[in-house]
């Protein structure tokens, strides 16, 4: 994203979800807030509390302005749970997922406001139809509202890639073994095999077996290493059974 | 996802993370709510003043279990923010993101449990030790601990297409008008640009211009009908002036 990000929230009524929304905010890159018409936000009270480490920045530092100023500021994109269902009415349609406004906003170069509404109404249909752009996020058709907070969490989660440098996940998500470590351990496997005396006509059957249930769990280096060594101490054990009789002498 | 999805929540000392926990999961079409060690839930209180419609049954349905009774009876994800780098230690590493999860549980037979735990230090590492699976949420790297119920609302999200079997939204998620119609609104385009004497030689890269602009906004039928009959109307009254002096007259 070449722009910058930012969030309003619109008519809070509730100290604790402009907190809850601040914290998703610090937790997904994104340090801008604004707050049109808030709740009082006692430093001692539920905001602050339910703010996490945003308490010591982005809260704080949380700017009251008119909903005129981000309609002029910025490009707008209001979040809603209830759209219109099809062209005939604008005002909540088209609208984008929170994925999909991820994929579009990726590569555009503008300064982007996210608005929420109210906890009951969300934002009036004349508010929204002073913003550029509507995000719904998908949800149960029985009960598609979520609460304030927790729709802000999702739409920023979506969003991280445009907001993030990096997440607390290791680069590589997955250190997955080599192929030589892994065909190592068949190896080894068919090895034991022969050592328990498994059934010579079914011993490729059986490795494939093996070769499936791990191909599809990309072990890592340290897990094969760990099967493989197993597997070697068995073989060893049931070659030289006699090194048994040693080992119980220990 | 052919097997049951269900939630359980480990030691938590906040009623509210309860209801915010229960209401994402009536949002994303999961009923089955687990709870070991729980706090205490007054129906007046704010476990239910968080849970939204979720206040009518999955919370008052919740069931008070052992954690070894999730281990014995579910396939088992344990979700944290805090990982391990590398595959020298099992306990937090592997892991999957939420997307990753969804991907991996959609072709699967398994009743599966997704295990949160407490506010401040989430599951212990002998609890982990014992599920079968590890899950977490990309986050910033400053500060990636997401609150528990906004932790839980992000994975239900991205597991809601093995929940959900309607969304709230239509099922066309946008109805883009017809080529044809479309077309259409070019051609009258290309009149309007010859009825205000637009330079002929500039007449096909304004065209052009105009259908960059709409492509990359898939207008719906009824933005391009109207779009088309304000140039319509245009040049009707510029290429017979004398309708001008009539209207105004009407």
């Amino acid at each position: 994203m070449v722009g910058s990000l930012s969030v309003a929230v619109v008519g809070a009524e509730t100290p604790g979800n402009v907190g809850t929304i601040a914290r998703a905010m610090k937790n997904f890159g994104v340090s801008d807030l604004y707050l049109v018409d808030p709740p009082e936000l006692d430093p001692e009270g539920e905001a602050y509390g339910f703010a996490g480490h945003a308490r010591e920045d982005v809260l704080p530092d949380a700017r009251e302005v008119e909903f005129d100023y981000l309609v002029e500021r910025f490009h707008t994109v209001g979040c809603t749970a209830v759209t219109n269902e099809d062209e005939t009415s604008h005002v909540r349609y088209p609208f984008r997922t929170p994925r999909e406004l991820a994929d579009s906003l990726g590569g555009v170069d503008a300064d982007t406001c996210l608005v929420f509404g109210r906890e009951r109404v969300g934002l009036t249909n004349d508010e929204l139809a002073r913003l550029d752009e509507i995000c719904s996020v998908p949800a149960g058709a029985d009960y598609p509202v979520l609460n304030l907070g927790q729709a802000a969490t999702v739409v920023l989660y979506e969003l991280r890639e445009l907001t993030l440098d990096d997440t607390q996940h290791p680069d590589s998500i997955h250190e997955r073994a080599t192929e030589r470590e892994i065909e190592g351990l068949y190896g080894e496997f068919e090895r034991f095999l022969g050592n328990i005396n498994h059934p010579e006509g079914k011993r490729a059957k059986t490795t494939r077996m093996f070769r499936r249930v791990l191909g599809r769990a990309h072990p890592t280096g340290r897990e094969v290493s760990t099967l493989r060594g197993l597997l070697r101490r068995a073989s060893g054990l049931l070659e030289h059974p006699e090194r048994l009789v040693e080992d119980s002498e220990d």
